[in-house]
């Protein structure tokens, strides 16, 4: 039984993205739930070894499967059968401990952002208190990487994803867009000559890349180089923000 | 002459806020400008210089004066002229000092943000080459604090102001709606009973306050409870999220 779970943000995979809550809320859990991915996956597992590590943990480190999604449901039932299986992985897993503290769980970028630990939490039963340590998301670390700005002057920015990009195109109203969780280069779809973007894959780690420009003239690069990371590293994790005009 | 410009996401007014690679560039800075407003706003000067103390840093601290904002002009025009003499400002206190390694600013929550510093930043003649590091912004404060998703699973976010809010109501397309800058709890003019609220103010300080729940129910209550609070601190800084159902 999990009484009180801490999802802590690490950021996106610079080791000094973490916060000074975040730290300390890793060096006072009792128990830390460490996911096993597969293979290629080893980067990762690598960063949060060290966050764990570098925090100064006491906590004992519990690894779980993964389990694997299923990829011939719909997307909304793959995804809710999916967070039942992870929320009873979390359960197995701490099954043969003795927990006595904080169980925590380390979230790349921020708990609340495009992350699913928060609905997974949900399924537990009986439900736990729940802490989140908020992180730097990806949101930040683009924005940082480029060092410019997120919104015009009191402008919108919409927040969306590769899928709605595709479905919905850009969203109307708001002068910027930031894309997430898009694995198919969805700005290729895009034809507008004043669009510009500024793309970032691997944000905040040694391995980051960054490319900027006028959509028309750089996309196609865009589409090459993070083809080209993602079969040298056997992952990406990348973003991007679109705005018309010259920036 | 400032050659390389620190922009420093120091968070929400949480001490803890603070991530390894700002306290770190907090350290390594030369000189850290450090803004002087007006009467009632000493909390937030207080909190800027414990940050700088506690991380340990070397540099000079050079206070600035804040130029009060000309209400008599168009808001882009007051803003334009008010970035220009933020400028003459940061270089008018720099100017009787000798600087021989970076200059930083503590920039609350992250310098992408719905801030002004990178435009400042812009007006410097000749440009600085300047850094970005990212932190804790009040999206991620206000989610945590509630301990929500900022999204639906595959929604799309409007990351808006108060000023928009009023001019063009909800934005049409996304899920959910975060609305900043709102000086003038701008919720009231929407009608929607489905409509679900979760607002925060002081978030990540002591005195963080949140409410949430139906807009309808609730709408009062935070208008209410954000003028008191206002009144007991001299100044607030509040946000909230708007999304349909029960969250």
């Amino acid at each position: 039984m999990i009484s009180d779970l801490w999802l802590i943000g690490i950021g996106t995979g610079a080791m000094s993205h973490i916060t000074l809550e975040g730290q300390q809320a890793i060096r006072d859990a009792a128990v830390i739930l460490l996911p096993r991915k597969g293979a290629g996956k080893d980067d990762l597992a690598t960063v949060r070894l060290k966050i764990i590590e570098a925090a100064g943990a006491q906590a004992k480190v519990v690894p779980f499967e993964m389990p694997v999604r299923d990829e011939t449901l719909s997307y909304q039932e793959r995804v809710a059968l999916w967070h039942d299986q992870i929320a009873l992985a979390w359960q197995g897993a701490l099954a043969g401990t003795d927990i006595t503290g904080p169980v925590a769980l380390l979230v790349w970028g921020d708990p609340g952002l495009y992350d699913s630990t928060l609905r997974i939490a949900e399924r537990l039963s009986p439900r736990p208190t729940i802490r989140v340590v908020p992180g730097i998301t990806a949101l930040q670390a683009l924005t940082a990487a480029h060092a410019i700005p997120f919104n015009t002057i009191d402008g919108s920015v919409c927040v969306t994803t590769g899928q709605q990009l595709r479905t919905h195109g850009l969203p109307g109203k708001a002068e910027t867009a930031v894309v997430m969780l898009d694995g198919k280069c969805s700005f290729m779809a895009l034809d507008d000559p004043d669009l510009m973007i500024w793309w970032g894959a691997f944000l905040g780690m040694p391995e980051q890349i960054t490319i900027k420009g006028r959509l028309r003239a750089v996309g196609t690069q865009i589409v090459e180089k993070r083809a080209r990371a993602r079969a040298d590293h056997g992952w990406i994790m990348d973003t991007y923000l679109l705005r018309k005009g010259d920036g």
